[in-house]
């Protein structure tokens, strides 16, 4: 029996395909930065590469200038067979700090149960699961259901292109679902679906005071000081209760269901999970709200990034010219990016105090997703994952952000089944990421059987 | 006589004293800058060269390990002469952001009647007119005063090792007054004598997040972001009257005289020229004070720099693991820095959360002085300064720190005679410092004609 046949290549193979992700990882793909702009080609090219030794046909780089996605069909199942369109991304984030790397970020490490290195778990590991698995399957004969491939390379920067990538490309990525595994599980033996997803709303916010940076004797006390005035503005975007204070910011939330805040508290995820994965001293947030519910049904405001004046080893004293905050909004249904930029400014227009000088840019829009959990590819889903975890999965929000996700649904008029073997103490987006190997080899394992649980 | 003869060979040098000031300039003697190190002594070494050029005798090298002092003297006028201790810094400030340079920080440019570099005003520039001044006047026969010289490397770290210098070499140091020409003036037509400066107590606060940065994504919602807790904190130091809120943050501050408030009131200094030299659209700060007194007599808090998470190009939805601020107290008559310090410690442990852990490092501490403006040296010194401009000279109070001023007071007894010929718009400590060359020659001249006036 094919699936058989396929289960035992894949567990055959294991210990080759830790090492060739370990060769995809070593590429520092970092789409945000302008010096990786080659490492990003190159990763491109390396999965078309793989997707052409497998058998996957018609496999074609769409480049933007830059980051190309990556396409791929295998259409031999026949019209009558359901099509699944794989997605995924190749690039990855940026690894400072550096020096809190253990090993080398883009040296791939494996020590325990786990492969170290950046983009290990988020996603070059999901994505190598699902082209292995589509490998497995093919060694076992001819694939039971039609797969396109739409592995992109802008994912960390907020997808700018992939938009207009599916307009254009309609016909082609016509699919009845997207496979979507960037998203996580909440332990290794709980697989898990995600069938909503925060939004994004990110912000660049520059305030500029004195036209150069100034003695701070010399004008300290007459002369506003524009790092003080970002820490005002930015202490004013939260209330004592945790909440976000930009004007409006609550009135698009579609409310929590009782129905679901029964279901969010059953899932079997303590507070004191959250804290050792987190490793703070304890939790925080709106107070009305349990923090499984603020981490995936909740809107936030974060401070991603400060930076102004001297910042070196040392006193310098200096009375800055300009202080920046990177700022972001994970955002729910049905909460709009655009009228959270409006109102971000209308803040600043209101508060920003005349002393200075401001710019907001909003550099990535993207709305939060809600899956029908009724489909029959979720179905399937979930079939596949109880035949490989042995338990029946669960079902989550996610705080996380995956534009795609209602791209997807807008343009190519798919839902996305959301997956992925990554864990909560991945520690993706931050130093030592890693991938947890027999979670990894699990998953694999669920995606085969989901190739040959679609066929029927 | 001899005054004449040493104020004809200034005005005949003068185009070899920017030179030579210009080779010192070259040197980047960044004292906070570890990498700095050896150019630091090389600077040293090139003062300590110049001195003994001159004639100087007894030049030594004082080492601490690194950043040495150096001393020598000319003791020829006799003990019934008066003595004076020249003091002086030779290290410079770091010069980022360099960027914003028009020309290389340490390659120095004359551009109109300003020369351009890092250091050209604070202080390489009034260390080179005192010994001009000197060298000018032994071309035209025995000093008629003795004159010692003290001058460190170590300023603007906060001078950590001068005071034990100083208790260490007492006897070696006696004088009669320091000159210290490490203050400025009101405008190039207006010699100043600042009798009053300001102290500092400068920190490094830190706060401690998540163990390890994370995707926003993930956790936001529920963790305590330690930017934001930076943020609010920074937000709490000022209440909306400008004032700063650290408990009895004023309650030391000696009370500014009526008197006082209408000498400071009656600076040929506007508002308007504060606003212009600090490039900025209006004026900041305690609501019961003229920016004139705010910028003298007021003690202050300022934001010197920012740092957290992710500063780069583009976005990153990363939760900082960490942030940092570093923060300076300008300080008045009688404020105390150790004080000063209990209180910030005092308002961390009532305001900082528990959901974050914070850390306090104190870097530079030292208290403001005051001096007598009846002293025979500050008599002399506004004698020779009227002679040298033509009008006589203002008194200031000014907001930078110099915290040799009350350790030389305190410890070798004496008063100093703070002036420079720095001027508000040279930007020290800023991108395109600069000194004005028409005023630093007027300058020398009236150093010239101190030292014979100290005789009478």
């Amino acid at each position: 029996m094919s699936l058989n046949e396929a289960l035992k290549f894949a567990h055959t193979h294991r210990s080759r395909f830790v090492d060739q992700l370990g060769d995809l990882v070593k590429i520092p793909s970092v789409s945000t930065d302008p010096d990786c702009r080659t490492d990003v080609s190159v990763a491109a090219g390396w999965v078309a590469g793989y997707l052409e030794r497998i058998g996957v046909k018609n496999v074609e780089l769409y480049p933007p200038e830059t980051h190309p996605i990556v396409y791929g069909e295998l259409l031999d199942a026949g019209p009558e067979a359901p099509t699944v369109l794989i997605y995924g991304h190749y690039d990855v984030q940026p690894a400072e700090p550096l020096d809190k790397w253990v090993s080398d970020p883009f040296s791939p490490t494996v020590r325990g149960e786990n492969l170290y290195g950046r983009g290990a778990s988020d996603m070059k590991g999901n994505v190598m699961a699902s082209l292995y698995a589509v490998e497995a399957a093919l060694s076992a004969g001819p694939l039971p259901v039609n797969v396109k491939f739409m592995i992109e390379g802008q994912e960390e920067i907020g997808s700018p292109q992939l938009a207009d990538f599916m307009r254009t490309h309609k016909d082609m990525l016509a699919a009845d679902f997207c496979l979507n595994p960037d998203t996580g599980m909440l332990a290794p033996d709980i697989p898990t679906i995600t069938y909503s997803l925060r939004g994004l709303a990110y912000f660049e916010l520059r305030i500029y005071g004195p036209e150069n940076d100034l003695h701070s004797g010399v004008f300290g006390g007459a002369v506003h000081n524009p790092a003080q005035v970002l820490s005002e503005l930015i202490a004013g975007m939260h209330n004592a209760k945790g909440r976000v204070t930009l004007p409006g910011f609550y009135d698009d939330v579609r409310p929590l269901s009782k129905e679901e805040r029964r279901e969010l508290a059953r899932l079997p995820f303590t507070d004191e999970q959250i804290v050792k994965n987190a490793g703070v001293p304890r939790l925080w947030g709106e107070r009305d709200f349990t923090p499984i519910e603020r981490l995936g049904a909740r809107p936030t405001l974060e401070v991603n990034g400060l930076l102004s004046g001297f910042t070196g080893k040392g006193a310098k004293t200096v009375l800055p010219a300009y202080a920046m905050a990177k700022i972001s909004c994970r955002l729910v249904p049905d909460q709009d990016s655009a009228a959270i930029e409006r109102m971000f400014k209308a803040y600043l227009e209101a508060n920003a105090p005349d002393t200075v000088r401001w710019e907001l840019d909003a550099m990535t829009h993207s709305p939060a997703s809600l899956s029908d959990r009724e489909s029959p590819w979720i179905r399937a889903m979930m079939t596949a994952q109880e035949a490989a975890w042995g338990v029946r999965p669960l079902f989550k929000r996610e705080g996380g952000s995956v534009p795609m996700v209602s791209d997807v649904k807008k343009i190519l008029g798919i839902e996305s089944v959301n997956v992925g073997c990554g864990l909560p103490d991945d520690n993706f987006h931050g130093p030592n990421e890693k991938l947890h190997l027999p979670t990894f080899h699990t998953f694999v394992d669920a995606l085969i059987h989901l190739l040959y649980e679609l066929k029927k």
